[in-house]
């Protein structure tokens, strides 16, 4: 798609935001339900166009991580569609007043949620990303430019179809939903250069790295979680346990599982060898540093790029360290700033871990896999921000605005 | 500057975060104190360096506006201390928990607000910035890499020097406040490519395109304030008049100044000649669409690029409109959405001006020159931002600030 095509729909983005941006709840919410009736009214043409990126991921050898979030089934239609219906049920974030304060001038000042404008989505392999992020900016009052990946190209194209169907059958301009479509990286460089008010892009930190460095536009990062749990001297070991094999095998191909495994050294000789036993029974791959290796003799030795490493697959790196300020200054070196999690049985440390480690989430005794807009109770989210500015962790509604201060006066000057 | 020495100022800064991150408020304090103390006994060496920025500045012919900005006496410096001194008495925001929920599976999961972390401010002729951007930042627990204009280069040595000492008196790293002591754009140009957590660019429209193009680092724009005032059919023209005066006069040079005054067709030619008569008499230049110049004979032509411009000076453009819609529509496409005012009688075209203009402040019946940390009851700010994302409007400490979820289990897993 030419450089000059994606201005346009940009443009078309732009105008729309301008409509969205006073548009009623219940006129958003009748969108959504429109978009929900022609999902369903879809299935089997949504059906035949996923088998024809599957048919293409098969060709090229995609992966299996990758061919599981490629493919659609009705279930995963059936739970498209449910997603839809949980972003009807949330409240409109637009319009509600945050702070509200009177000057002794008597100037009414108010804060209010307004609004983004005008989101770019810049996203891989899966296809209910269409959906999910189109519900989600849409409720926000947001009109979003997306771009997919070219492995789910087809797919991404038929929601993309159904959703402007559905504006149509509200009555709402075509530009509120704009799909890229197409797959080369000139298209992505090309929507980094337009009047958007942010890029949201989700994927590897490759593609991250490269919206970063070229984007004029503000990013707000969904980059990758490379996570730690660190099973302290004083913690209970079948807790510690459960903790470490959930967050490692429950879903491995996720963000929110643990990568990374530190292990005080107290305890390392007699937690390690049954906690391998159990990982590589579930078909965990270990890796350790060499004081693990010498645990675990067929572990495979680690090196230097293991520990920035995100697997998203059956592996795990082993490390043992000293102390707790040795495990934190580990994870803040290394981690990616999502999730880290500690189990300890001591009070302080878990105060100090959750105080010191720099992360979007932080947890004591719970596995890394409850980060997620759901298990927090923000309800839906569009993805996890793994950047320090605007939104940080799951990122749902609320994120999705901005606010304006609305100031109430009777004739004051300065 | 060398891009390695601009490196190696960020990597101390970025080293220096992890101490702030988690600095008690007392020892904070206590450094704003030491940096008080240090300015109080440095005032005759501030100055000296501050003669040498204004000689070389005459010799160079610099505006006006620019020289006032530049320029520090006794009673600037003394505003300086104060500011800092406010700084001091507002309430820390590192810590502070700002929503905690139960979830039904035990785990306790709580919103806590934490530093930015590194943090980039990139300004030009206000040396008082040097020492204001430091106490937000500093209180705030950011260590800070400071870049200012090359005209305050001698003034912005000497204060980044007392900071510098007041580190050392407080046993600090200096790394907590780095300034860079260069006025080539290849230092700036440097500092985008840094593993900074956000720069804060503060100036020209020109200076934030360039860092908004270039920038690796998440940016917060303080741009520029094309502000307008649209005096309503049914306004108050006496009020309408103190407003309008108000916003273009008491201080042309800042950014919540007015530049544009839109008029109602029906109360043109009764409002725009005393108007413009009281604002001539003030020094202001007069710029007018062709109805403008046709009611005031003296005015000079609008071009295009009047609509857009930020004339920091005793200059306003002004424009009859038909209606409001007209109105808005102007302001949404002309404006920087920094402050935009209606004086209007007519309680439901001031509720659609607030809803509709989409600025970072929109006013009714009162002067643009409220956007400000102080007149809105937020306290210091270290500018107003003019963008979306993260800040928008007067950013103070709280916006200084990032959070992460902070999560307490009893050994939960999914």
């Amino acid at each position: 798609m030419t450089y000059d095509a994606v201005g346009e729909k940009a443009r078309a983005v732009k105008e729309a935001s301008r409509v969205l941006y006073t548009c009623a709840t219940g006129k958003k919410n009748s969108l959504l339900r429109a978009i929900n009736a022609r999902l369903r009214s879809e299935i089997p043409s949504i059906l035949a166009a996923n088998a024809r990126d599957l048919a293409g991921a098969r060709e090229i050898g995609l992966s299996k991580v990758l061919m599981d979030r490629l493919t659609l089934d009705e279930k995963r239609i059936g739970q498209m569609i449910k997603g839809v219906r949980d972003v009807i049920a949330l409240p409109d974030p637009v319009g509600v007043v945050m702070e509200q304060v009177k000057r002794p001038n008597g100037l009414r000042v108010e804060k209010m949620r307004v609004p983004l404008g005008a989101v770019g989505i810049i996203y891989e392999a899966r296809p209910n990303v269409t959906i999910d992020a189109a519900a989600l900016c849409l409720k926000s009052g947001n009109a979003v430019l997306l771009r997919g990946g070219s492995e789910a190209i087809h797919t991404n194209r038929k929601l993309a179809e159904i959703v402007t169907m559905a504006l149509q059958d509200v009555g709402l301009p075509s530009g509120c939903v704009e799909f890229i479509d197409s797959t080369d990286r000139e298209a992505v460089m090309a929507m980094l250069k337009q009047e958007l008010d942010v890029i949201i892009p989700r994927g590897s930190q490759q593609l991250i790295s490269f919206i970063q460095e070229h984007s004029s536009v503000p990013v707000i990062a969904h980059g990758e979680g490379n996570c730690h749990v660190f099973v302290d001297r004083s913690a209970d070991l079948r807790k510690a346990g459960e903790i470490v094999f959930n967050a490692k095998v429950q879903r491995p191909s996720v963000c929110n599982a643990a990568e990374k495994l530190l292990v005080h050294r107290k305890i390392a000789a007699k937690f390690l060898p049954p906690m391998a036993a159990r990982l590589r029974k579930a078909g965990v791959e270990i890796i350790g540093d060499e004081e693990t290796v010498a645990l675990l003799h067929d572990a495979v030795p680690a090196v230097e790029a293991d520990w920035h490493k995100e697997y998203l697959d059956l592996i795990i790196a082993i490390k043992v360290v000293g102390n707790l300020d040795e495990a934190i200054d580990h994870i803040n070196r290394y981690g990616s700033h999502h999730s880290d999690a500690i189990v300890t049985g001591t009070k302080r440390n878990g105060e100090r871990f959750l105080r010191e480690v720099d992360s979007a989430a932080v947890y004591v005794n719970a596995s890394t896999r409850f980060t997620d807009g759901y298990e927090f109770g923000l309800g839906a989210e569009i993805g996890i921000s793994t950047q320090k500015l605007h939104a940080r962790g799951p990122m749902g509604l609320v994120e999705l605005t901005s606010a304006k201060y609305i100031v109430h006066g009777t004739g004051q000057i300065r």
